[in-house]
């Protein structure tokens, strides 16, 4: 039995959300694509629960369903996490270097949850909102990484065959992101990039560097300024 | 300066301690490499709390940090998480089949959570106890999972090209590691293979049926029995 865009009934897709552009961007063309979608969000430790919030305003505006799931890093070791660090502005926001605010393993470790939620549900897609403007800075959004972790789905997973990586945006800029969100009815104002958790963004960190740059570079405004 | 067996001092590893007498091998085995090691056990809701008990004395008794970590999986999926599920015995033990102790994308997370571990503290090296006699039936055991999981290190860690996976006893059987740990000191006592958390051994379980015939094939007596 197939569904409206020919595709089998009841494929189902694990989508990482982090309240970001870009993840939220990722679960439209995962809908798009027509999979039922599981939002996996995480609870990490970071800066600001602002995220979070977000994050479930995007699944439920998306109407699908939401798992938070809380883990620990108890050995800190980035910016994101550890309240004592400030939050360094790279000279050249992020380009060829790899920022403080970079987690020990996080995209590995959000994977690896990923796939398990996948396998216990017979979902056949795990989708990250990972791109190519931050794997100059952050090693796990390379291609490469997740071209390597699918061959640890494959052989270390017991569905690994029938789960697949999908990064629909790794090789878009922020302005084709946020061009594509807006075709699919992307509510931006639902997404908060800023390092920062205040009543709006900083317009500082590099996380707002390229927000800003992507509106501005389409000639729009983003809406939560 | 290198301390007495000629290895650069400070020299740090990571070891992934269950409670189990694989781990508890390897622990040594590290150890006698000459690594100084973290040890790094997970509170991941197993069906009993004596393997984590089990693992925090194995550290002490090796004189070694331990970190216990709590971890969710909420969407549950094999029998060692979920209490209204029996634990199957499979007929031939495990062999060739996966059983439902398998619990989805378990090593993955734990390795994943290991290498976040070494980078925030600089280890060089992660320590698994996965073996040969499990790996037909987990397939987070077999020898390519850890091939593929270097390069997912190599490719998306900070620290990547610093940071080696050692499984020392993934082509031994259960003999050669009761062997090699008497040889090191370990305390087989201290240790737990139940998958049941009774008093003593249930002597049924895959667990027990393994570590029985490890010790019987050498003509030694388990301490635990």
């Amino acid at each position: 039995m197939n569904n409206k865009k020919g595709l089998p009934a009841g494929r189902q897709a694990v989508v990482l959300l982090s309240g970001g552009l870009d993840s939220a961007v990722t679960l439209s063309l995962a809908k798009a694509a027509g999979y039922e979608c599981f939002c996996l969000v995480f609870d990490y430790g970071q800066r600001h629960r602002k995220e979070i919030a977000q994050a479930k305003k995007i699944a439920k505006a998306a109407k699908c369903q939401y798992q938070v799931l809380k883990i620990n890093f108890p050995w800190k070791g980035s910016a994101l996490l550890d309240n004592s660090k400030v939050i360094r502005v790279s000279a050249q926001h992020g380009i060829g270097k790899i920022p403080n605010t970079y987690v020990p393993g996080r995209n590995i470790i959000f994977l690896s949850f990923a796939l398990s939620f996948a396998e216990a549900i017979g979902a056949s897609a795990l989708y990250i909102g990972a791109h190519a403007q931050d794997y100059s800075g952050y090693p796990d959004c390379r291609p490469e990484f997740y071209r390597a972790f699918r061959k640890v789905i494959l052989t270390g997973a017991k569905a690994g065959k029938n789960i697949e990586i999908k990064t629909p945006l790794i090789n878009k800029t922020k302005a084709q992101i946020i061009k594509v969100g807006n075709a699919l009815g992307v509510n931006f104002k639902l997404t908060w990039s800023c390092y920062k958790g205040g009543e709006a963004p900083c317009g500082k960190c590099d996380s707002c560097y390229f927000r800003n740059k992507g509106f501005n570079d389409l000639g729009l405004i983003d809406p939560l300024l």
